[in-house]
């Protein structure tokens, strides 16, 4: 049955959207260039947007009469070290990462070489005996072929968003001067480079890819697209650095400097004197941009491969269909224009005016976005699926009709807006869950710690009734592959999560630069406007992040169990059983692995803050500069450092398991680590953001009931503050970390699963 | 093939041994009797005891030249206000618990009745379609009945605990006087009382039970045992009142006298003139005593009914082998018999004489009963089991020998004891895991809050695997019924277990009315000594509560399974994998719950305190009492009143999920917070744990370490203080209280388990 989209327009189709997105990317940020950060005041360049864009506007500075060449220079100067130190922590990294991947990459078409012992020798197919497919070493080799490509796009992706991060901080500070709705626009574009740039890189990285595989697999689809499932891990595997690394960096940043800054020798937040004050901007970016980007990134990749390896095997595979193989990408080429269009609502369409037009202006984009989607969805399965056809479902052909699939991807995706809004709700202190939390300040810290844990409890109910919905829904109608699908609905509009994500981060860098740069108090008051906003944004990306992980694990862990061969996992077996329940104890080692890492990783950047403070003179007079770039390859160092075992437990797990206890336990702690590890992760990140956003309801003292337990420096505040350096390590590394724990293990498992279904499960032989 | 030991000698041995027991533990009352707490110095009454419990030791008051008669009449008027606050709560409480068992009772019937529309007719059997059983309307009636008896029981047990233990603690004080071993062997007498009482009344009441409902059932085991799981329901539903009840009622308490008596009054903790210390006091009783009671006898009553109910559809059952059937029951009675001798090491054969053999004698209780306890499963095994026979296994019955059974219940009684060392390692101050804790508090109160949630995940690791090799051990041997032995070994040696446990509440109470009596110095720190030891052996207590749950659970679960008719509980197919995952969200809902309830009953006690403080006149002064009653009332209906949703959350879970969603989904949900909940339970008492001897440590001061970050009232020691609030709800209500979840919801499943598989899933019907 033929589709209306032909193989033609598809392979058209897709590599245009991509383009699209890059161009729309480099426009963006093309437009946030012509904020100059250079002292010289030009003429504003002539051209439509600028009105907008230019100096046409007075300044806060020239309206109070200050010098404002002398501003523009100092924010220019604190840029160039946070982009220096970003630049620092990059190429240390990759050293570190160049010999992972290489390891990695090793040990990948060694134990897939082994397989069929290196033979050269085609084979029959593993579904499908009747026909020949290509030897087991093709597969090792492309696989790692495919590994390196996708850790290679993660890493290009994280480059550049953190490069344009680092770019636009500045210039978000200094357009703060002409107003918020200027602030925010650099703010938000800049966001959009990095969200499009990613997706787009992503979707044409992958298309390139399978077409290039084609021409040596020919008609062995199967062995075609368990190559590329190399993509995904390569993904995941840059993810582990991003996430669990720059996790721990940035916490190791923030903490080491305010308690050796604030603590020890009473300066401000922010002072550049502090050697680690770029330690921490850079952090930030580095946490919350490349760590934020290399997991969503792993996650779209993860879910397309996931999604493609069990179409494979489907009607589609089994029938050459090429657009309804290609079903995933057009989802995410859809979601790029979608996005586009999305993104033009803020920037273009609507102006903002006042501070209290952000928040509603983002939560606007999300839901525009999900909604246009909504539509795409049911366009391209409109026109890339044949009305009926059939999935794999352990072992049988499921009969799926389209709209069943439109109701999949598009569960999946409201799925993702619903656990944006919950997040909202118990993150944001425009709402009674933080209230309360501030409120429970007046008897101390303790209660304060106690309301935020059990908040943060609270706040997982309707996410998992979320997922669990969308699991139900596109499990019953497409098996895995609908499981993958959901996925890439969530994932969908990843352009505008990321771009409102991404936001967050620059804002909290432009408050911090100017604070340095000295700038007037009512700049700062925008900056901090526009950083509260982006707290609850960053709160609503991680909710995303972790939504879509469960789901995306979810269905590697289906392909895997295909792969592997096994029909059911019976919970009521021993091997399973026990898996089960180590599966859901690994979070918590994982957990408490990465918290003491921010603990231990802090204390060698204390001792180096303390080292600058007494050994160069001047540096508190302020007549001396700081080292900043010593704290910041302290702090990759650590931090590198400190998650190795971390890494080792996500990354050796699958494999020790695999290959001494086999699938079937292999599959239990899968699904152990995801079904409590995403609760982990949740509360985690909920209860930190609660916390964070609870201390700033208090400083802000934005209602008579915040002025109660205000101002800076009461007692609840105190306690506040407590509760917020606590939620720390939770919201921005061990929560999101998780991510990469429940993804990573069961990409890791799908990858090797061929592997273990032949050499695992040793300890059970020998006995 | 006959066992050695006959039918007649079963019948025998069993209710001696409970006889025995109960036989014991009132000479130990009585010999605790003897230490009077009236101000008259009797001359000591005549007995080969004479000299280790009269008064022939010098007092440290006759010592120090204080007035004896004082003091003593003040601890008889303390200790009878706790016993009147602790009878206040126990009938106020029965009022609740009576309409409870009443309407859960009549639902029972219902439920039960309607499975074959409450038809008097006997029915083919489940399992055995060729036989005739009663008719479901029998097992509605029965199963009601053994509801009953299993709460009355646990009633008896908790309110018979409570009554000794507050008869104890008053008397733990005085002997304190004549030295810390005096004391010791006061409390651990006492703890010993309510150890014996609840073993053997359990086992003596189940086994009662049995024989008389068997007159009715005559050849129909199946009916018979079936019925008998609502004894195991009864027994855990009474410790949903004890264990989620009574922690709100003693951190209402704890935390409502600390907050007015200590923050806003400034007087000590303690002090006669806060009129909420008295429920502060009660709730140690209520809390760590009958609720660690209630939930290790519904353990004990889970255990036994999940392993004859598996027993009675395997050849035990088939070819009515009394004998081997009731092994579960022989192998509590040499439980009974090898804790009587374990006690006599601590009371008897050895003597503490100094303040740091105190922990070293309770961890060798531990070590003495688990080995010898070895000796006696293996006798058991061989006498009372033929050496071969066969086990159901989800349809198959499956071989079994005897000497496999044995390593089945072995491996549950070490796993025990691992679980409790591991406990004692990382909450007790004596090693480096709370040390460090405690060095965290250098920096601050958030410092140490990471740490102590750090710390509380690791703890969870060695436990996890603890407990699934003995699941992987007991269920490869002998299936569901392995996992049930494995359960018992745990629990085997509960009356020493109970001991050691309630001898730390007796001694936190001792310390208490020592301060409170306005006692010598040196006696407050003997009786802190005793209460240290008694803080680490709270956790183990804890541990083994949570271990056991776990083992038991899971036991329920394979009985419900079978019961209900399912061969398989497969992840891989939506139903379960939905119920998996919102299974493993409803630990955190339920915490939450539990941590708000909390809150809010403090907050009830806090005005209730601030009010007698402010309209009674002379409080303050010393010259009026305050009205204690009150408080322990506020406390009692606050805490019974809080308890309602979160009791609601676990019984309505099971029915409406299988009503609605049927076994599947229940089987996934049932299985989920099983493997999520263990974890959550053990990481929140470690946790609490750690923090309350983290404090205790800097307190105490006894080392180098120690003394740098105290004394009392120092930074760190206020980091600490606050670490240790935020414990009190994690250790002693949330984290306990996650046992009845998972274990009231398995045994509820398994008594509704008739209903499930007749009339649930009516959502799945309808769609």
């Amino acid at each position: 049955m033929a589709v209306l989209l032909s193989t033609l327009a598809t392979e058209i189709v897709i590599p245009v959207a991509a383009v699209i997105g890059i161009v729309f990317s480099l426009v963006q940020w093309f437009i946030v260039s012509r904020v100059k950060v250079t002292p010289e005041r030009h003429a504003p360049p002539a051209g439509p947007n600028s009105k907008k864009n230019g100096f046409n506007d007075y300044l806060i500075e020239e309206e109070e009469g200050l010098n404002d060449q002398n501003v523009v220079a100092k924010c220019a100067e604190i840029q160039n070290a946070i982009s220096e130190g970003a630049t620092s922590f990059l190429f240390t990294e990759y050293q570190y990462v160049g010999v992972f991947m290489v390891v990695f990459a090793i040990l990948i078409f060694l134990f897939l070489g082994s397989v069929e012992r290196f033979s050269t020798k085609s084979q029959p197919c593993t579904y499908d005996a009747q026909r020949t497919c290509k030897p087991a070493l093709a597969t090792a080799i492309f696989s790692t072929v495919a590994f390196v490509l996708g850790g290679v796009t993660s890493i290009l992706s994280g480059f550049l968003g953190m490069k344009i991060a680092t770019y636009a901080n500045a210039r978000t500070t200094l357009e703060a001067r002409k107003g918020v709705g200027k602030a925010f626009i650099v703010a938000f574009r800049s966001g959009a480079v990095m969200g499009f740039l990613l997706a787009a890189n992503g979707l044409l990285v992958l298309f390139i890819t399978i077409n290039v595989f084609k021409v040596y697999y020919g008609d062995d689809w199967e062995g075609l697209f368990e190559s590329i499932t190399g993509y995904g891990l390569g993904g995941s595997a840059m993810a582990l650095f991003g996430r669990v690394g720059g996790g721990i960096y940035t916490k190791a940043a923030d903490v080491g400097a305010d308690l050796v800054g604030k603590v020890e020798r009473n300066i401000p937040e922010d002072d550049p004197r502090n050697p680690a004050v770029i330690a921490d901007n850079v952090g930030d970016n580095v946490g919350d941009i490349a760590g934020m980007g290399s997991d969503l990134f792993g996650s779209y990749a993860e879910s397309s491969c996931a999604a493609l390896v069990v179409a494979s095997i489907s009607s589609f595979g089994i029938n050459h269909e090429f657009t309804s193989m290609l079903y995933p990408l057009l989802i995410s080429s859809m979601g790029i224009l979608i996005c586009l269009i999305t993104t033009l609502f803020a920037t273009d369409f609507f102006e903002i005016k006042a501070v209290k037009e952000i928040e509603p202006a983002l939560k606007k984009q999300l839901i525009i976005s999900t909604v246009l989607m909504t539509v795409g969805i049911a366009i391209i399965s409109w026109i890339a699926l044949p009305s009926s056809f059939t999935i794999y479902n352990f072992g049988v052909q499921k009969v799926v009709k389209n709209w069943q699939l439109f109701l999949c991807v598009s569960v999946g995706l409201w799925a993702g807006l619903i656990i944006g809004f919950v997040t909202e709700y118990y993150t944001s202190n425009a709402y009674s869950p933080v209230q309360d939390v501030a409120d429970s300040c007046r008897t101390g810290a303790a209660t304060n710690v106690i309301f935020g844990l059990a908040l943060g409890y609270k706040s997982v109910i309707i996410p998992i009734f979320a997922i669990a919905v969308s699991i139900f829904v596109s499990f019953s109608f497409a098996a895995m592959y609908g499981i993958a699908v959901a996925a890439l609905g969530m994932l969908s509009t990843i352009a505008t999560g990321l771009a409102i994500d991404a936001y967050g981060p620059i804002s909290d860098n432009a408050g911090g630069i100017a604070e340095m740069a000295g700038m007037s108090h009512r700049i700062r008051e925008r900056t901090d406007a526009l950083d509260a906003a982006g707290n609850t944004t960053a709160a609503i990306g991680k909710g995303f992040a972790i939504g879509s992980a469960a789901l995306v694990s979810l269905a590697l862990f289906g392909a895997f169990v295909s792969r592997a061969a096994i029909s059911t996992v019976d919970v009521l077996t021993p091997k399973v059983f026990i898996g089960l329940i180590v599966g859901a104890m690994l979070p918590y080692w994982f957990s408490a692995m990465t918290m003491k890492s921010v603990g231990s990783a802090a204390l060698k950047m204390v001792e180096e803050v303390r080292r600058q403070f007494n050994t160069i003179p001047g540096l508190m007079e302020g007549t001396a500069k700081p080292d900043y770039a010593t704290c910041v390859k302290i702090s990759t160092d650590a931090s590198i450092k400190e998650m190795i075992p971390p890494g080792a437990l996500v990354i050796l797990t699958p494999l020790i398991v695999g290959t001494l206890f086999g699938v079937e336990t292999l599959s239990g702690v899968l699904a152990g680590s995801l079904v409590s590890g995403v609760q982990v992760a949740i509360s985690a990140s909920n209860t930190g953001g609660a916390w964070d956003n609870a201390k700033k309801y208090i400083e802000a003292g934005a209602s008579e009931h915040a002025r109660t337990l205000g101002p800076k420096g009461s007692d609840p505040h105190k306690a506040a503050v407590i509760g917020d350096t606590i939620g720390d390590p939770l919201k921005d590394t061990s929560g999101p970390s998780l991510n990469i724990l429940i993804k990573l293990m069961a990409v890791e498992s799908l990858v090797f699963a061929p592997f273990f279904a032949t050499h695992g499960g040793l300890l059970f032989k020998i006995f």
